[in-house]
């Protein structure tokens, strides 16, 4: 069945995002989307209270592409790292050409003397389509379970 | 083949039963589980020294159900949230219809002003079992890696 | 398609492989490597620098066997546990009987007095190979984030 969404081709979605940041290969990174999407961070609170917006809000693929040439800027007085541990994908909903998953996230922050700490917790609520044979996220929200978000947030989740 | 209890059918149920738990749905957490199961939450002494009971004992589905209702009444005064990131499952055997599985988790708390912890690492050993096109958990025992194991633990493992 | 390497197969042998580590039974650990093998664990630095040494370096499968020897001696007088938290594997080159993997982890220590901390996160870069209807690695290299490893480090990553 060609372009089934299966929960491998999730799998493998989730694995090479995390992978693509953790590497520092940010460049590749708008390229995880469709050109008219919606990445938003946010907190478990204010998603609750059903804001719209968070921390971060873009919802063109022009606009992470210009986050990633802002963030080399900003990384050349910086040096620190992220390492991303995806959980197990749930695909709420599988229509064909969509699916509607929820991915739980933990991230670890490096700094440059080495101590290592718990960046952020939460979940991804995406909505993956298919597009020309790969898979996109048309949505990807990263609910933060805490509401201290680092609004220096150096990294996208 | 009808009824195979695959890899993939393994790693849904373990995202979906994390998921129901952090995302606040605990009213159906009863229903991962058979009628007649076994639910426990041990430390990993007490479960090498061969003792049966622990922080958490339930041997039907109806005591889960309970202990449920007690979590909505406690958790009136509390507020406080958890993320479950589950690794990926060993299946150790695999029967037909039923299987054993052992499955590591590390779940982090993020209390109300912001702050997250680690809260528990360890490891799941399971049977699954197929019920009625669906797999259930006959058997769900969260074995600990730390013995102190928060007496007053909100929510289940 | 016998023998191809699936993600199913590498998610499982990644499985496995903590799996062998956090149940404390090292003595199978070596058999996850091909005779002629490569196990290394290093720093992210020393890596990204091209060195190809590191804090722990095995080049067959017999040097793994004598370090599972040593660690058992040295285990004498400690007391820990650790808790792998495997990510998920991108597959980067999938070439019949070999593949090339990397798959993100994080590992937490539990003291004796049962505290827990992150002990090390980071990435392992793999090379599978195919090797009498098992998968085995060819090639391990665990790249720690932090450059601050134990160099006491009990057991392997």
């Amino acid at each position: 069945m060609a372009g089934a969404i299966t929960l491998e081709r999730i799998l493998a979605l989730n694995a090479a995002y995390a992978r693509c940041i953790d590497s520092d290969a940010m460049e590749g990174w708008p390229d995880f989307f469709l050109d008219k999407c919606l990445y938003v961070v946010t907190s478990a609170e204010n998603h609750k209270a059903g804001f719209e917006g968070g921390v971060i809000y873009a919802d063109t693929r022009g606009m992470l592409t210009d986050r990633v040439a802002a963030l080399r800027k900003a990384n050349i007085y910086e040096k620190q790292s992220y390492r991303h541990i995806v959980g197990l994908p749930t695909v709420v909903k599988n229509g064909g050409d969509t699916a509607e998953c929820e991915t739980p996230f933990l991230v670890v922050r490096i700094m440059h003397d080495g101590v290592t700490t718990i960046f952020a917790s939460g979940v991804y609520l995406d909505t993956c389509r298919e597009a020309g044979g790969s898979l996109k996220f048309e949505k990807r929200i990263a609910v933060c379970d805490s509401s201290r978000i680092d609004t220096l947030m150096a990294l996208p989740l």
